[in-house]
This record gives structure tokens, sequence and C-alpha cells, in this order.
């Protein structure tokens, strides 16, 4: 197939990657997509460097096999642990969130002197430090500070986007950070903009919010137009989200994938397939159970 | 070695079943543990039944391999879903969860005639329907509610045992429990001993709470004496918890366990070590990173 013909790998640790999925695919009308939620591993952002390294480059693999023009590696915490490995290992492109988001939130920011950047993420992904580098590299005065929200993921799994809890919660969570008083505040993890309403109220309206999955639609599209891989002609007229043209992979529990799916996008997807990892080995496909 | 002076292995999806050895622990001071946190897979409670009964074969290979004589499966959601595979391919004495659980909960009932009964468990445990299933063996007529309880394993790993989150989330998940008025509630998931106190003054003081953990360590005590594989000689004088008699393995995270388990038991394990999952072949040590 011509290269440009052919499809984006998109991969996270699970179903919060859909939210970059989303982002993709309006940002990117013509293009197709492979996305694989490793959803028998999830969660990453408690595992070690060495797990969640590991855990990528099967994910990368398996995607590279499809016969993919390039791949986003959509988990916050596999862009922010794992990176370096996959391009090393992988003979693609290969786009992560944070450079997009770290960019994004200085390009955004207010105070163009000495921005101040918040950053809420998963554990592994504040220890990791990548979105304070991130940041650094776009702007040397950068003022950051990072903050873990564990439970985030959890609620935004559970849909629990107005409880009066979830509010309670983030008011905990963000009370550091709101004292910081940010421009600008990097959704670091891709299951928050599921709770962005929540974040926003509790951080204030003044606070510009950064979704990492759209800022990584704009970088992966001038990537794309940029190295001629670009699909220009259009794929069809009532092209959908999770319609037939895209192709989505488990490796566990497809049932449940389709189902909070349906909650994230508003629609399941159409082609969804449960497949078998064996560590060190290819991924497989299997039936679905 | 004597079939007696052998340990005792215990294996959970994480570090919940910490509750289970702490039990096992003051019931049983002449025994001595090896104990297995697959923190790599870590949680199996929104996981497929298949994925989860290839984790628990493969953490019960890892064991039986280490020499002990017998086998006890801390994990609620790997009883529920795995003890017939396990106990097929294992050539040992293997104790589950579930069953103690169910049965302790039958015993203490206030209502002989019509038991009550609640259980709280992961969602794989109460579709499973492993509780309701043990609850009716022990008593036909028992009357059983359960209740997927979701949060419960990530507040109890933040430690939010007395945040007041943690109250509203407990009497939300729990309102329909309340009415149904049990006699009982079992806490079908080993994280849910940690927050024994939300949940009881939420209930009620009337609901007798059923901790699986205590309930398996006095099965386990009349199996082995029954089986004459218990150890009648005491170890030492000063055994304590976590000492370097019992021995920890984890296939993730090593410095994170060890400081959950710090917070759940007191102290840290003495001799704790990382070791890697490969699926299909044995879990192979590494050195700890």
């Amino acid at each position: 197939m011509a290269d440009n013909k052919r499809p984006i790998g998109i991969f996270d640790s699970g179903v919060g990657g859909l939210t970059v999925y989303r982002a993709l695919h309006e940002r990117l009308p013509n293009e197709r997509f492979i996305y694989l939620g490793d959803t028998a591993r999830v969660p990453y952002g408690t595992k070690s460097m060495a797990t969640v390294e590991r855990y990528a480059l099967e994910n990368s693999e398996f995607l590279a096999s499809r016969g993919i023009k390039m791949l986003v590696v959509a988990c916050n915490t596999a862009s922010a642990l794992a990176l370096p490995t996959i391009r090393e290992k992988i003979g693609l492109d290969v786009a992560g969130v944070i450079g997009p988001g770290g960019r994004k939130a200085v390009e955004i920011t207010k105070n163009k002197e000495k921005p101040r950047i918040g950053v809420i993420a998963t554990e592994a992904t504040v220890i990791s430090n990548a979105y304070f580098e991130a940041i650094r590299r776009a702007s040397e005065t950068a003022e950051v500070m990072q903050k873990g929200c564990p439970l985030f993921v959890p609620l935004a799994e559970e849909n629990w986007t107005r409880e009066p809890e979830t509010f309670s919660i983030a008011a905990k969570y963000l009370a550091d950070l709101k004292e910081f008083r940010p421009d600008a505040l990097v959704l670091g993890c891709t299951h928050y903009p599921i709770l962005k309403d929540v974040i926003q109220q509790t951080i204030g309206p003044d606070v510009k919010l950064v979704d990492s999955g759209e800022a990584t639609a704009d970088e992966v599209a001038d990537l794309l137009f940029d190295k001629g891989l670009a699909n220009l002609e259009p794929v069809t007229a009532s092209r959908r989200l999770c319609d037939d043209m895209d192709h989505f992979y488990v490796t566990d529990a497809a049932e449940r994938f389709s189902r909070v799916a349906e909650r994230f996008l508003g629609i399941p997807p159409k082609r969804l397939e449960a497949i078998e990892v064996y560590g060190g080995d290819e991924l497989r496909q299997k039936p679905d159970r």
C-alpha cells in the first residue's frame, strides 16, 4: 500500500487514549487509525520504568506489524518513560503526548517572559519529570508545578464527572496548584479530559487547560504533511468516529472496553478485537471472549 | 526439607493480600511464608476470567517452584475466577478466600434460619457470583446482596482511611446494602479491611464485618493440622511480621510495594525481591530496580 494510505497506529494502556484518538480523528479526517488498548496490564501509572518500557515496546511492535505509517504513543506514562526506547527500536516516526502538551502550554501562556505552568498526571509521569523537561525546553524561564492525582483515573473510569466527591477530591489535589496560580494547566493523563469540567471549575476560569491529545493531533498533522505521509484523498464522505475504517484491539476484556468507549466517545468501536499479550513475543490475535 | 518445615505460599494481585498474610502470621506463628504480589499486572478486578486465570496460574507455578507445602490464593478475584484451574494444575493443597469468607458470614449471622448477608467486592468478583454460591452452599436459605465498589481499592492504596470523600463514596456504594439490612457484610477484596472503620460506620454498628483473611487463616490452620503439615516447633522466640523468615516477591515496583506495605502492616518486608513475569514461562528472578 502506498505509504500515505497506510493507517496511523495509536496505543494506550487502556481506554484513556481514546481521547487522543478522537482528537486525531477530528484533526485528520482523511486518515485511518489502528488503536491498541493494553487492558490486560492497565494501569501503567503506578508501575516501574523497566516494566512500562517493556509493555510499550511490545505494543509498538504489534502495531508496527500491522503496517502503520507512524505511531502515536497516546499514554502519558509510556510517553514519559519509554519514548527513547520505542524510537530506537521501531523504524517509524513516533509521536508522544508529553512534548506537544508541554509546548502547547508554553504557547498559550499569557506570561510570555515567565510562564507559570501546572501539570497534573500519574505518579510515574510526575516522578519521571518529563513534562518539566519538555516545558523547560520550550521556555527556559517557565516555572512548573507538578501534582500526581491518582484517584482521577478510577473516577473517570467510573464516569463520576459531576459527583460532589469528585469535586471534593479535585479541590484537595489542586489546592497547592491553585495557590501557585498557573496560566495554564496541562492535563497530563489521557483520562483527565473526561474530568475537564470539574478540573476547570476547581482551578478557576482564568487558567487555560491543555489537552495533550489536541496538541498532539496538531503536531501529528504537521509531521504527516512535512514528510509527505498525509493522505490527501478524502476516504469517504460519511467518515465517523469508531466507524469500520478504524480498527481497535485490546489485550483483555473487550466488552468492558466497548462500554467505557461508548461513555467516552458516545459510540462504541465497530471493529474491536481481543489479542493476547505474551511477554517477549509478538502480541497474538485470539478470538474475543 | 521435611514437609511440615516448608513455607506456605501466598499470592495476590498486589499489596492487598498483605492483610491475609498478617492474619495467617498471627494465627500460625510457627509457619514461614513466601508472598508474591503481581504488581506488574495489578489490578485483577477489572480483567477477564481468561486473563485472571492465566496470571493466577503463573503465580501459582512460581510459588510451587519455591518448595511451598500449600498455597493460599489471597486475591478475591483470583479465588473467584481461577481456583478450579489452579487446583487442577498444581499438585498442592490450595485455599482461596471466598469459601472461608462465605462460611464465616453464615456462621456469625444472628438469623440462623434466614441469614441476610451482604458482599462488597471488585466488579469481576461480583460478576462471577462466587460469594453468592459459597454462601448458599453454607446456608440454602441465605439472602445475599452483592455490590461492586471499584473506588475502594484506589482509596485504600492512597490510604484515605478517614477522609470525608471516602465516607461520602462509601455512603453511596453502601446505600442499597444498608436498606437490605444484612446481619453480616463480607469484605470481599483484600484491600477493604484497610477501610474497615469507614465501612463499619457507614453500614451501622449492628452489621458484623467479615474479613475473609481472618476466616481463611482459621481454615488454613485446620487444614495444616488435619493433614499433619503444621510446623509444631516454634521457629524462633522473637518471630515478627515481615522479619527475615518470610520472603516477599513482587513482579514490579518493589519500592512502591515496600512503602504501601509499611502503611498496611506498620513495617516493611525485610526480604523483598523483584522478579520478572514472562507469560507462558516460569516467572524469573531479576535484580531489583
